[in-house]
């Protein structure tokens, strides 16, 4: 077991200067090497999206004149002109303009998120949206491309687009904010850009959807003016490749899965529920007869579906994660069907299942349409299942007192038993 | 002016081949190298795809009885099991699926367009679709990380997948077939994936379209069963591309552009047409009263706009062609609005506008939404138009004679006058 206290060259770096500059990009780095495990230390360094190194608990946030901070954000081409919304909404039934912000903008996920979400196949056909796309200074030219891209398809919805690498411009009063991170890795690839933000800069109302749990914590714990509800961790990609499986084993089509819960973290921890799930209308296991493939095959299928993909196609997936997200965002803007619920890293707040209070924990929701959601009450344990999530819990508490510095929660001490990232988000 | 006959050793390799082992993939290639420049060399090899290298005018197709032309194609994964569609038909509307072949499958454009395809984007909420996915012996491992994507996306529309590197399997009775070509290369990578195929495996009432003008007169030679009507070669991304930049000059949205037509070939002799296109209903020169930009950068600026792309993005528009794909289908299957029309490269035969007939040229269609199209009456012209129009056709006609071995129109005479080929399609 190692621990790691905050070197003071990591307090000198980040949280002085982020308090005097908070809108620089500034890449946060636990910098006690001598006793964390290089993979560790590169999972603690690299796979995160840092909401913010300030903790808002015990430091007031410095207004910030700075140049920089003031400068106008990037609008792009065609979508810089004025466009006549209010004579359209006289002969059309537009709805109100949302504002939607990509973090990783220029990576492969977003470079299928965003056409998605420009085509109105994410918020519907009435739904005019304003993208705001932010990249880093290495991908600016990819991200020019992207909105030249988005240019050239002439998306009636899509009204605004800005670029930028500062996240003040981007993430000011946006409705949705989509923290895909950085560029999904093939082989030799780095993963770049982590992502600093002050939450007070976040719309009350805001929805955040973010790829990794500790990641939506340290948000959730910054931006103290959204409710702690708005904010998701995605396991819907888990959840999806647990319905396919099932549907394989079953020899049925997949939409005759439902009710299939991931819990717990986007990890080799995550438990793809089947025990809650159902086939046809029935339970899973009157289904499927075969509880050792069940409880072995199916689980680890799911949880190394990644690895596989990375080995065909060379690289992370991309079209299929940017699919659910797809998924997780029409789940929040569309009712639940009856009986059914889906997915989402959620903040365990007088959660009815007994998992530990204070985490991002995937649990199974229900959701009105209206970006809120009610936790499901009635689905059943058994010992199996409950070991698992302990397993799960165990690790998410670990993740959580590691990133103590960042939650405003005091000295971060590293006791990550091993490494539980999934294969391709190393 | 490079002339070039056959050489005895393409007649030999390829014909003779290709005429006892139909089902074969063969390379096509020119072998002269001595009289064509290095970059016309290249186009020819790699920038095509081939329907047939036998010329059903000539030669009667010969039953296969191979092993290999037996193979039984691959269904993939979840899509091998059956599902009962009939039952669904009784509480549900769906429509009758419809079977679409995609070559170039696994490559990025390919990796946009199936995701849209499989989502209801392309046919709509109602239509159950089967994918017919074509890729090479080298990109296969990439092909079934596609399907296994596609699995994981849950798509409730997308019924069948099959993949397999024999275009017999993959083009046996579909409904379109999108020749879609090799990868997009970035620099240093190759164009791969010529494709053979005998005309007689396609269905009668097969739409089909093409990246490439000179491929689709190939196509449509070799396969006399399918009406003439149905093939297309795909200029639908520079009419997008012209609709933006004529809505950035007149700094309008780009929804209030319309009626513009590319004329000619797929290349940089394209012809954008602003002489009848509209902006807010008007034509575009009472908007934009600029005539040297008009003829000069309007034009420039659509034909560079790919090239443009590859620098900022490192590679070929992969997102924004798929849009354009679907754009080019759903103009067909879908009425078009009343006074406007789009672009599509077809057949001259009778065309009212006096282009030499026996042709592939892009010229202004309309559809009534049931696949077919009618060529647009009234358009006008003027000398800039009506030369740049004989330019283009002068290319076509030069293109056409460099594959006349390929349409059973006797030896082929290649005197390209120049490179023509857009950025991004070398």
């Amino acid at each position: 077991m190692a621990v790691a206290e905050l070197s003071p060259s990591y307090t000198k770096t980040t949280i002085h200067s982020s308090s005097s500059q908070l809108s620089s990009l500034l890449s946060t780095h636990l910098s006690n090497r001598r006793r964390l495990s290089p993979r560790s230390l590169s999972r603690t360094q690299n796979g995160r999206v840092f909401c913010s190194v300030v903790s808002n608990q015990v430091q007031a946030p410095v207004a910030v004149q700075s140049e920089e901070a003031k400068k106008k954000p990037e609008c792009y081409g065609v979508f810089c002109l004025t466009y006549d919304l209010k004579a359209e909404d006289e002969t059309k039934s537009w709805k109100k303009l949302i504002n939607i912000a990509v973090s990783g903008a220029a990576g492969m996920i977003s470079n299928h998120l965003l056409f998605k979400l420009a085509s109105g196949e994410v918020f519907g056909p009435n739904q005019p949206i304003a993208l705001k796309l932010l990249g880093s200074e290495r991908s600016f030219q990819a991200l020019e491309g992207v909105a030249m891209e988005l240019e050239d398809s002439l998306f009636p919805l899509l009204r605004e687009v800005i670029i930028s690498i500062d996240p003040y411009d981007v993430f000011q009063d946006v409705d949705w904010a989509l923290l895909i991170g950085a560029k999904p890795r093939g082989p030799g690839m780095e993963r770049a850009g982590l992502l600093d933000l002050n939450g007070k800069i976040f719309a009350d109302q805001l929805i955040m959807l973010i790829l990794f749990h500790a990641s939506a914590l340290i948000c959730l714990k910054n931006a103290p003016n959204i409710p702690a509800k708005n904010f998701h961790a995605l396991t819907r990609l888990d959840e999806n490749r647990a319905k396919c499986q099932l549907a394989l084993a079953a020899g049925v089509f997949y939409d005759k899965v439902s009710n299939v819960t991931i819990w717990g973290n986007h990890s080799t921890t995550q438990v793809p529920d089947f025990l809650n799930a159902r086939i046809n209308g029935l339970p899973v296991k009157e289904v499927i007869n075969d509880v050792k493939w069940l409880e072995k095959e199916f689980t680890e299928k799911v949880q190394k579906r990644g690895g596989v993909l990375i080995q065909k196609w060379g690289r992370s997936s991309a079209a299929s994660t940017a699919v659910s997200i797809v998924d997780a965002i029409r789940s929040l803007v569309t009712p639940t069907p009856e009986g059914d619920w889906f997915s989402s890293g959620v903040y365990t707040n007088g959660n009815p299942y007994g998992i530990a209070e204070d985490l991002v924990f995937s649990m199974p929701c229900r959701s009105k349409g209206d970006g809120d959601y009610e936790l499901v009450k009635d689905v059943i344990f058994d010992d199996y299942l409950l070991n698992r999530i302990r397993k799960s819990e165990a690790e998410l508490l670990a993740e959580k007192r590691c990133v103590a510095h960042l939650t405003g929660e005091g000295i971060a001490v590293c006791d990550l038993p091993e490494d539980t990232m999934l294969p391709g988000e190393m």
